[in-house]
């Protein structure tokens, strides 16, 4: 179901990566060499067209990176980013690039306050230097720094310049971020009138517009897009490529040659590697995705997953899972459900007592988890009598700078006091090793998860686990605590717990 | 600066807040009663118009939220939501609220598979249930549910159905977020030539389109749109309330009668009580919104601020601050500048080679922190001898099940051997008291944040700190390992001696 296909539109879009550029420039992040070649070797094998790998000039160690990307041979198209100089030039030619990216300010306020150039200087180094590129490569990128801030005159003579000098691909960045899908339509419209070359962009997300203003770009007739990895980027980042990708192919119908089923996997690569957290309401890639809580919503989706979702993206396509999660707003269907799941199969009645009961625990302000859930059904079916296979009954852990971290833990297993201590990485890794050492089976574990919040030092932090039954049924637990430690703990027991129950059918 | 002002658009736009409701609908989150009476003082006192509060008939708790909202009165208007049953109306008129948002679902795959009827049947149950509501109550808000996948004639009956009934205002949801803005446009210019009514809008950000879509309704002549505090809601949540205000306050020109000033210390309010973190990344509000780290960036910023930001949108406008931040990308003016804050003066050559070790310490993967760059610096002025005026000998941290999580320190203070031990609420609060009850002096903590991501147990969490000194300048530290209690320490430890440093301007 394609909802909107304009007329200027291309029916297929090049698309430009700049994760390893704009998006290593996210304040705080920093790749070595050898994540940045992981990271396009993936964007290339999950089919980005380009991929600009860096700023040879900023550093000896920016043009080492640069050249191994080169060197990996990805299949991707290489770019690199250069000021309008030739020493700039030269520095992506020593890297032997694919592309040059030259970029020099057209805006008043930059001109007057960066590069103290005036619109006719601008434009004389724009002819020599990117002639001076294409005498040495076949593709040179031109982007006029602040083009949306740009008087439209001023900004098509740069574009036509760099088009007589060579340059094969224009660029407008929205550098900081102040358009609106509307009054970029209107740009490119013009600037695709003008200039005879293809347009690319590059949108900021100062006022979350970002990937609203590519596409709008893209309505216009712009040829190639710039993004990033999990929108990363300068302040509030860039349009992010899952999010561009999945409009463009599933509302739009406009092919990027990304094979979309490997979105999550790169998002948590590149987040790994940044050491920066997907938020969970991350549209496409975050763990809300396609999770549904309240009552109405899940009950839909396991009526119909369509219902509500957006149909036209299912996580099979974006290479996620659906998940109905339990809380609050949790309804009978899907409780019920999940009763069945793990085997407890309660009464109408008894349903209705077991929905009253979690409400009103939630109602105190807590997360109720799944171990509630199941805690709360137990005992309003009867059987509390039924224990929890593995329960803590202790377990202290130890961490400093003169102590190696180290977690003692005495745990009953199936009846039996089991005790195990581990040394850890860290006081939630050694609490693990731990909890492991104790069981006589081995634990899949999936994904392991600390949120935690801006707040004071006593902040609660909710800790996330899913681990894998041999079934390949996937089971989330959590915890929640203002210890991070024991909340590491509860929400590991919760899951061994989870995974034992249903494997026993108890 | 107003860059885009169309015809349709209204002058002023209500503003309609649910983040009470569809808010407290992403998974995992619930708030208290108290916790929601204190958001509504705070979305009323900012100057929003129309409060959602909750679902009524959804629980016995709800409804005593909902009351309880209604009783602080805070000077906003207060709305229940229900579907369409008369039932549901008189859990929302048991509340004394002010306004009934009545939905029901228009779509063909929501109709058939959820609620079960027919056009006919919505039309009919539309009829009744909204004139028995607006028999009891002078405001009735209208929704029919995935409104977007609806067909337009449908979509049009089921409106004029509801006007005709008594509705006061239409609403036309994305419930599964599928719209982009040249569709919204296109829909909501239809809808208001032939509904007789206001028209409002509640957008979803399955595609990371919820505020555009916003925007391209207000510019086709919607007069009320929802939103939600950092963008909270269902899957990928809804349009943002603080993206959505500036983008229509510094862009359009459009009034909302909000104090944007406010939106940083809303968000965070909310964000405290939800236990859910604000990506760095969140436009406007998020950590990033305004800092700077690459060397372009931050010396145009410290030249002139609107270079590299909106312009049209400063940090001051929402609360919020500018930061130019140390890292991998910094160039000399920012080093330099920052240098000079902690009464560093190093020569151009000593600068040169600063950098140089900088970028070479950052190339091996590891964040770069105030810090290090502090410790550099000094090794290359030539003052070695200058020693941090508060150094940690040992620490070590206790916590476990029956063990009150408890740290004992010793530090080395102006020269002089401290200890001191602490319980706290978990372990990284224990260590933060024991190292504040060494020092003779107060710190005025300002933010404490552990960022942590999915990956393995022994992933690297990062901790920041700000401290303020006295003369109000805040300082951030931050130190990351993956242990993340000794994190918290270095972190803390590194804060108070830049604040020391500073204020005895060595």
């Amino acid at each position: 179901m394609v909802f909107f296909a304009p007329g200027n539109a291309r029916k297929s879009i090049a698309l430009f990566d700049t994760t390893l550029r704009d998006g290593e420039q996210t304040p705080g992040v920093s790749f070595t060499t050898e994540q940045k070649v992981e990271i396009a070797g993936q964007l290339a094998g999950i089919g980005v067209k380009i991929i600009e790998a860096g700023f040879p000039a900023s550093s000896a160690e920016e043009r080492e990176a640069v050249r191994a990307i080169v060197a990996a041979g990805t299949g991707a198209e290489i770019c690199g980013l250069a000021r309008m100089r030739r020493d700039d030039v030269d520095a992506c030619l020593d890297c032997d690039v694919d592309m040059i990216h030259l970029f020099i300010p057209t805006s008043k306020v930059q001109r007057e306050h960066t590069v103290r150039m005036s619109m006719d200087e601008v434009l004389a180094a724009t002819a020599e230097v990117v002639g001076y590129a294409r005498e040495h490569v076949d593709h040179v990128l031109f982007s006029p720094m602040d083009a949306t801030r740009t008087d439209w005159d001023d900004l098509v003579r740069a574009c036509r310049t760099a088009v007589e000098a060579g340059a094969t691909v224009v660029n407008i960045p929205d550098t900081v971020g102040v358009m609106t899908p509307s009054a970029m339509k209107e740009l490119i419209t013009h600037v695709v009138k003008e200039v005879k070359a293809p347009i690319d962009v590059h949108c900021h997300n100062d006022f979350g517009l970002a990937v609203a203003n590519t596409l709008a770009a893209v309505e216009a007739g712009a040829s190639q897009v710039q993004v990033t990895v999990n929108g990363m980027g300068e302040r509030a980042g860039n349009a992010d490529l899952a999010q561009t990708v999945m409009a463009l192919e599933a509302i739009y119908g406009i092919g990027t040659g990304v094979e979309t089923s490997r979105l999550v996997e790169t998002s948590r690569l590149v987040s790994r590697h940044a050491n920066f957290a997907v938020p969970s309401l991350q549209p496409v890639v975050g763990e809300n995705a396609f999770a549904h809580e309240s009552g109405i919503h899940a009950h839909g989706v396991l009526e119909h997953p369509e219902t509500f979702e957006p149909g036209v993206m299912t996580p099979e396509m974006v290479g996620h899972r659906r998940r109905i999660k339990f809380g609050k707003h949790a309804g009978r269907h899907a409780v019920s459900q999940m009763l069945a799941d793990v085997h407890l199969t309660p009464t109408d009645a008894q349903l209705d007592q077991i929905l009253e009961k979690v409400k009103a625990f939630s109602g105190r302000g807590r997360r109720v988890t799944d171990a509630d859930l199941y805690a709360i059904a137990e005992e309003v079916v009867g059987m509390g009598a039924v224990t929890p296979s593995v329960q803590l009954s202790d377990i202290s852990v130890l961490t400093g700078t003169h102590a190696l971290p180290t977690a003692s833990i005495r745990l009953v297993v199936d009846g039996t006091e089991k005790v195990a201590c581990s040394t850890g990485n860290g006081p939630v890794d050694a609490a693990m090793r731990a909890i492991l050492g104790c069981l006589p089976e081995p634990v899949h574990l999936k994904e392991f998860s600390i949120e935690a919040i801006t707040g004071g030092t006593d902040a609660i932090g909710h800790v996330t686990i899913a681990v894998e039954d041999r079934a390949g049924h996937i089971f989330d637990a959590s915890a929640s605590s203002d210890d991070i430690v024991t909340a590491s703990v509860d929400a590991m027991i919760n899951a061994v717990n989870l995974v034992r129950r249903v494997e026993k059918g108890e």
